[in-house]
């Protein structure tokens, strides 16, 4: 996997509205080291809070890209942004994108990045080479992030856990299989794009053999009871080989998001599904707790919620991005 | 789906080799219908004892397109092949191959058909359009065939089974997931071809609304229990909505084809597992039966093997291509 050329400028377009910066305040939260400023288009309201920095100042920082940070209701770009990409390009930096259109379907920038020299390059194009999954073991520890839904936290389970693996003193890696993971790590490889003939042999290789007390800790996509993308969800536990995985949930939700049809299993429903069918490639596969988002309740439910489904399932129940002893015990236990 | 355009003539190239002729073995004996006759270049000694007849005569007699109907060993389109391919052409033929390599990649292929107005399909290609699945229920009935391995009968199986059922008088459509079966039925999806996260929705569409006594029988691929390609299975289980699924297993296969380190699951593991996550989308899924590929078998030992295992499962166990009244019992399981 190449890696991305950082550090980055963030690019907010003309948004205005704060829920289509996902991409951005997660790399401005996940990746600081990343991100040198942002830059935006007139009218634009929303902002990360980094300094703000015309590409030309950005390139004299040292940035080498900029990065499309921001969605919109269509999920393209619109022409209205055309001017400050090529700003970028012709002030030397490359262009990062994790929207569906590619960026060189777009006949201008396809042509300035030839004329000057500038690479385009979205996220969500898979590398080539890809291979059918071999199936054979590999060295080096793994944890994969399982959810009982799509949207609920997996991939800042699996950044918190990292970050917390390596503050103990553990040589860990976040591996990235989305877009905005992507740009967080700074590599990795989309899931949701690889033909699913190789999606468990993507899977392999995002997570390649390391030294034995290495750990790579891979963000999980869909799950194994979503309708429309369970296939991916097995995939990618089959490929990955997890010895632990980490069931990601969120409180109250009762439905599948986007599919009101469906049921949320429940969480010991997950983990044991997780165990049957990972164990096919990892037979020492075991759950190192759970993972729950509760940011729509306050301190004191959230604690306590905590508490009684630690109780109940008798294992590490822990909000990341609260932290606590909590979280100390999941990192404890994952790492045993 | 767009349908594929017959009767065809079948290409042999210069094959000496009858092993890479099974998509022209598996077309004369499934789509006999389809099939005008056979072509093939200097050298070939492989026949499918269709009558040999020229891209013009075949042309004459109403042919629409020419199959290539072998493979090589590198999987791709010789330089020996090419003139025989562009006489298809010039004599009005389009061309269809089910080969890894695109048929548009190859220059004189790709002019000489803008050329003449011919068109090169790639059955491997999926259609442009594909969604992500809804999971929405939906009318008629659908069989799919599951497998404890790839390669092992579950096209045969399928293709016998939509047989059996129209010559029940059962409105039955054979659906088809790979290349052969694709050509064979005229239409289909290849499943190893769509993208991961649309899989699932691409079996949606494979088999889509229907009267309600209609049966959709669906052609399996690979196996849940597969280290490559569970996925691909899983989400072909979860788009298809089986209401009955048929369990292929080759007996005495110990070990994954290609995979050598994973044992096969049993029958009873592989019907198991198909219940319990074809049931996340079709709650009234069942097992009809159990189909065995007994080809190396002699008619003794496999009559014996298929009453043995049907007592064992307690459920129909037949070789369709063997037919009899084991093959009957399948059937009418299958119908119930």
């Amino acid at each position: 996997m190449e890696a991305l050329p950082g550090p980055y400028l963030l690019f907010l377009g003309d948004t205005t509205e704060a829920g289509y910066a996902k991409t951005a305040y997660g790399l401005r939260d996940w990746a600081p080291n990343r991100c040198l400023g942002e830059f935006a288009c007139e009218g634009a309201t929303v902002t990360t809070g980094l300094r703000f920095m015309t590409p030309a100042e950005a390139a004299a920082k040292g940035a080498r890209s900029m990065v499309i940070g921001v969605a919109n209701a269509g999920g393209v770009i619109p022409e209205a942004w055309l001017g400050s990409l090529l700003q970028a390009m012709e002030a030397g930096l490359d262009i990062i994108s994790g929207m569906h259109v590619r960026l060189g379907e777009i006949a201008r920038l396809r042509n300035a990045a030839a004329g000057l020299g500038r690479r385009l390059i979205d996220v969500r194009q898979p590398p080539a080479g890809i291979t059918v999954a071999t199936g054979h073991a590999r060295s080096g520890k793994r944890l994969l992030t399982v959810g009982t839904d799509c949207a609920l936290g997996k991939k800042y389970t699996a950044l918190a856990l990292a970050r917390a693996f390596s503050q103990h003193g553990v040589d860990a890696h976040f591996r990235a299989t989305g877009q905005t993971g992507i740009m967080i790590a700074g590599s990795g490889i989309p899931m949701d794009a690889v033909v699913a003939d190789f999606a468990a042999g993507a899977a392999e290789i995002l997570s390649p053999d390391a030294a034995d007390e290495h750990w790579d800790v891979i963000e999980g996509q869909g799950s194994l009871f979503h309708p429309a993308y369970a296939g991916v969800s097995l995939a990618l536990l089959h490929g990955s080989q997890p010895n632990v995985v980490v069931v990601c949930h969120h409180p109250g939700r009762q439905r599948m998001l986007g599919h009101p049809g469906y049921a949320l299993p429940s969480i010991e429903e997950t983990i044991a599904l997780a165990l049957q069918l990972g164990s096919r490639t990892q037979p020492a596969i075991r759950c190192g707790g759970v993972s729950l988002n509760t940011a729509h309740l306050d301190e004191t439910a959230a604690l306590r919620l905590l508490a009684s489904e630690s109780d109940r399932l008798g294992c590490a129940v822990a909000d990341p991005m609260r932290g606590g002893p909590a979280f100390d015990r999941l990192v404890e236990d994952c790492l045993a």
